[in-house]
């Protein structure tokens, strides 16, 4: 499609709507709005004629303007918790540093379109401009009540530094990235971390593109709030009723609440083992010191444990480590006098357990030297000391609710 | 500085080396080699120079492998667990697919350095070439036992993505941005959620830049294993006494330590206060519903909470929510029926609630309507439901222990 037939033919310019549904009222919350073009009975999408560079930056402004135009005529007769979602190449939005893009919003404020509704989805991926000047011109939009969305994964800009700097009420997932399995664990983990700075900033998750129901339940799991892809409706060019999805999505959802809840309940189980198990090796060797106490457990956890040590409760470490090699088990004395309380958790745990004088089971992490995937039981074993067993792959694989 | 000046002249090129310590050993783990050139008594950073573009990559070359060769000499002489991190501009690495480099390296092998000790620190700042050759190479080098260091704050590249690729065995993270203000906030969720992410992919992070003692107490605080910086030690031609720091180091991580158990001990005898105070107005209103609750529970925590609401144990709110406003306490219907269970550690807690029968303080976070810095402390109330009291900034500002 040569851009001079679309300049040439506006009028084919036409708005599409996909609906973005919220994880906790199950329905319609807003709507992203999507460029294009039909032609002959087909409909094509605007989005090549956007990114060509070739086309100067007043025809793609005019283009756009009239697509945000065209939205916001339709959006003016959507209930008034509806959101828009408007995406903003940078470059498009410091047009003209941005004025004619705020005096249409205006226009429509002035119509009764409350302006908290609009989300700018900035897109920051070729923008060579001044960082500055846009955060500013961002800065000055939201005096008004609009919103900011950023996407995080698919940008070339430093996104640690962008949240930063934005602190954006939005940020956007793209979940194309959970198809393939090289980077589907390390994604994961990213989403995890994600999730609880989105938790501690205040901003909402985002998912887009969930194409199955493994990707709506990882969005789920993951802190999403808002979802959005083909697998919950396609861009349209109408609107749909808000409650379209809700019984399916309340279904979808008590599924994975289900499951969730087997699996949270199944590691607090699994807590407990350790607590009587080893609580009751303890007991036994009250008075043994640390090598006696290690045989003990070794012998009851030698399928279990890879790992055993006692920390006092600054953390600075009083026994060898007792570790188990390819050959069995045996004691690393330079262990000894280390200190782990930079660790994250560990003074939080060591309190924790002195307060309520029990074991705590930790959540997955990779084990720093060996990089496997392990979790540790912690406990008091006295006033002073804790004792700290890292249960191994081997066994959590067999005891797969682990995780 | 001229570069030719430089070049014609490489016996005055040498090495300069900045010692890491770690937060376990209390000790110097490992060196940075920085370029230094000396002339006429005085010594100038080759940093310039290398980042040059105008200085092909010949010349740079060879400059680097005399270095680097010069650095490994004198690293024979180390005990043979202290690491070397050599800089490596990702052009540089690419130089010659990687192969010199890796030949020099695998020369000092013969002579006995083992190259586990060895860690890459790329920067990928202006890389325009092809990541996927780079990380091939870097996976490459890794066959050998050599390691990968990534900076996260100050490059150019995504960050998020760049971890998940590679999977680096170390983070490094710059503290010059908790100088200003505007951005130390938001740098402390920022590192927050970065140092779990480090915990679940099994990487170390190390803090450079370190210049007073409240940015070791941060890194410290923030997961971090490895410091490093002029307020331990600034770059110098020799190496150093590995214990030097020790007692010093040691003294600083005992007040750091005893400053957190003090903390944490105040949040937790907040919630103790909390669920004595919550669970006697509770079981006061057994009988009662859900607004009589609210009315005795505003009575008594008007000037600790804003908002209050009872959930189901699916996260189904089956309440309104209660909320201050400016003008006092009012209800917000519309609540009810909204769904939290998708919100981080919700079900986690909810587990944790119904199995302990005690009630839950959080930690801090952004509240997604306000804004604000709250806590939530949560609690059931019966078989089935939770009550969930926000606990307000002011009170936690007022109780700055819990802040």
């Amino acid at each position: 499609m040569d851009a001079l037939d679309i300049l040439t033919d506006l009028e084919n310019v036409i708005p599409f709507f996909q609906p973005i549904f919220s994880a906790d009222e199950q329905r319609v919350i807003a709507y992203e709005v999507l460029g294009r073009y039909q032609s002959e009975g087909s409909i094509i999408s605007l989005g090549s004629f956007f990114h060509d560079d070739s086309i100067p930056e007043e025809y793609k402004f005019e283009v756009d303007q009239l697509l945000v135009q065209k939205a916001l005529e339709r959006a003016l007769k959507l209930d008034d918790d509806v959101s828009i979602y408007l995406n903003r190449d940078a470059d498009l939005l410091m047009y003209r540093h941005g004025e004619p893009f705020l005096q249409d919003l205006l226009a429509f404020e002035k119509r009764g379109l409350n302006l908290k509704r609009i989300v700018l989805e900035i897109s920051e991926g070729n923008y060579k401009g001044d960082f500055g000047q846009l955060d500013h011109l961002l800065q000055y939009y939201r005096t008004y009540g609009i919103k900011v969305a950023i996407a995080s994964i698919d940008s070339d800009t430093n996104f640690f530094e962008r949240i930063g700097q934005l602190g954006p009420e939005i940020i956007k997932i793209n979940l194309r990235a959970l198809k393939s399995n090289a980077t589907a664990a390390s994604f994961t983990d990213v989403l995890f971390s994600l999730s609880l700075l989105a938790r501690k900033i205040g901003a909402t998750l985002l998912f887009e593109n969930i194409e199955m129901s493994y990707q709506l339940q990882f969005a789920w799991k993951n802190g999403g709030r808002y979802y959005q892809g083909f697998y919950l409706y396609p861009p349209s060019s109408e609107f749909i009723e808000r409650d379209l999805l809700k019984q399916r999505l309340k279904g979808k959802f008590h599924e994975f609440i289900t499951y969730e809840k087997k699996k949270l309940e199944a590691i607090y189980s699994a807590a407990e083992f350790f607590q009587n198990k080893v609580q009751d090796i303890i007991v036994k060797n009250k008075k043994a010191n640390y090598e006696v106490l290690f045989t003990s457990l070794i012998k009851e956890m030698d399928q279990i444990a890879f790992r055993m040590y006692v920390c006092d409760e600054d953390g600075f470490q009083k026994s060898s480590n007792m570790f188990k090699g390819e050959s069995g088990w045996y004691s690393q004395k330079e262990y000894i006098e280390k200190n782990w309380s930079w660790r994250p958790y560990f003074l939080e745990n060591i309190i924790k357990m002195r307060n309520e004088g029990k074991g705590i089971l930790s959540d997955l992490y990779s084990d720093i030297e060996t990089g496997e995937t392990i979790r540790t039981f912690s406990i008091p074993i006295n006033g002073s000391d804790y004792l700290f067993i890292d249960i191994s792959y081997k066994y959590l694989f067999e005891n797969e609710q682990l995780l």
